[in-house]
């Protein structure tokens, strides 16, 4: 069997299996094997996601420093976990590299990956690696990585979208926008951010937080609930035209993207508090039927003005 | 929310998702949340494992049918839930595809991806999309695709590589080889297999069969399981070479790979039938403890001499 293995690949298996090593009760088996192997509480589902990062299309590797990419990937998968109100389990990670990278960078990475898996107490399970191929002279190949997160609720808990009730209120967690704004400062001074190596608070782009522990709370609380990041666009190239054009601060908050924080409903009667787990909750809006019989956004403004939100499409590489 | 969509990326999702309806008692949620959710028999661990297939790494777009590429990137997945002993539960699929590419590469990559799912009764549950973006002009980019596979396996029921015992039998089913020799067939004609769009018999390296059922047989069988493909390198180039140098069909079968073949031990006093869902299984060897206590497999051949299988070490893009 061992004469199947491929030095390049081995070394990189390798060191993500020394580096990963983290026990868990419901991590019965880790990298290894042909499978991992979950033990999820009696009478739970399990919630699974996948999020793909690519290199081009979501991180720059002359823009983002590799924690931050290492941080951002996993960040995706867990904030989705978050908006089901799952419990993480385990995280696996498909890796691609070219052959020819800076040797710390798959290191840096798996820094930035770790120290959030750490933070949130989830195993990096398994995963696989391959070798990125050049696909022109001189140049070499992409970086991708595709996170998968797995979690747990018990029966029937899951929030999902579908359970929105007209009437209900709308909260958001955290701040809006705040990401774009980092990545417009990014795009300005890639320097400035390059020596950022941990998941300080200030970072909404580099390091988002994704609010599990808010989800898990609100799981007896929200009728409906979705990761704002969800279906967005990291398009740089696209937010970097936003820039120059000078789009207003609450258009950054509505349609700059990647904050991940989260969106829910909740009857009028339920108790939503101010803060949970330290992170603020705003009230944006209530539930409405569409004349259409379709559910609709309908924002409140400070100045008690209502907003419909309308749907912005965003397109990649234009 | 829905102004966070990417019309590109809206139209792939939303192409699987027409497609990949399809009903299961384990699976509660499919595409279209946050997450999908998965209900797994009660008292039953869960196995995951991840398998990235990268264009040019893993397969080549004028060389393999998008059908025998969809159908492979699943085989990978399923064939490491068969060497655990487990029942696929929901499959996932993370997809990059260049912005310009065939219009029907997709659609026909589906088709081969969901017949074989079909075929095993396997949902496919969820997934992400991305456009991936071009490195250098007037080349697109790179398909990659991601696949995520889980089972389940009742408590402590898993075959796991760490089970043998000296002196245990080695087995190994169907036949190895086959998969190579394809693939060399594949390299020098690759017009006479650009049609092939079934998962045929036959063809063991454009549409190989995961041996789920006999994997599920085997778990009160065998002490230590493992997939053959698992950790081989699939470097075409490599194999091109190998092709060049006139290799034996032993060499091809022992080192050729991408058989997806379970190779597993068992107690000699267990009945292991020669054939198990139809698929041949062959006695290959003993487990023996080796001198520094590493184990070994020990080949027998026809003629009665034991071979010592030596690790050959494979590399990319030599």
């Amino acid at each position: 069997v061992s004469s199947r293995s491929v030095p390049g690949e081995l070394a990189l298996i390798e060191a993500i299996r020394r580096r990963a090593r983290s026990a868990s009760r419901a991590l019965r088996l880790g990298i290894g094997d042909d499978c991992a192997v979950l033990r999820p509480k009696t009478s739970h589902e399990i919630c699974v996601t996948t999020d793909l990062s690519l290199e081009g299309t979501h991180f720059r590797r002359d823009w983002h420093p590799p924690e931050s990419i290492g941080h951002r990937c996993l960040a995706r998968g867990l904030s989705d976990l978050a908006a089901m109100g799952a419990e993480p389990v385990a995280v696996f990670l498909s890796l691609a590299v070219p052959r020819r990278l800076a040797a710390d960078w798959v290191d840096r990475f798996l820094t930035g990956f770790l120290a959030l898996a750490k933070k949130l107490r989830v195993p990096l399970a398994g995963g696989d690696t391959a070798e990125s191929p050049s696909i022109s002279q001189g140049r070499g190949g992409l970086i991708a990585a595709d996170i998968v997160a797995v979690g747990q609720v018990p029966r029937g808990g899951a929030v999902l979208r579908s359970g929105a009730r007209s009437g209900d209120i709308v909260y958001v967690t955290g701040t809006l926008g705040g990401a774009a704004a980092e990545l417009l400062a990014l795009s300005r001074y890639p320097r400035k951010f390059g020596k950022l190596t941990d998941a300080l608070a200030g970072h909404p782009h580099l390091f988002p937080e994704p609010r599990v522990a808010v989800g898990r709370r609100l799981r007896e609380l929200a009728n409906a609930m979705i990761d704002v990041s969800d279906g967005l666009s990291t398009d740089l190239t696209h937010l970097c035209q936003l820039a120059a054009e000078s789009r207003s601060v609450l258009e950054l908050a509505l349609h700059g993207g990647e904050d991940y924080e989260l969106l829910f409903t909740a009857s009028p009667q339920a108790r939503i508090p101010r803060k949970m787990a330290e992170v603020p909750i705003h009230r944006i809006g209530v539930m409405r039927k569409a004349s259409r019989g379709q559910r609709l956004v309908v924002l409140k403004s400070n100045d008690g003005r209502h907003i419909s939100l309308e749907p912005v499409g965003w397109e990649h590489f234009r």
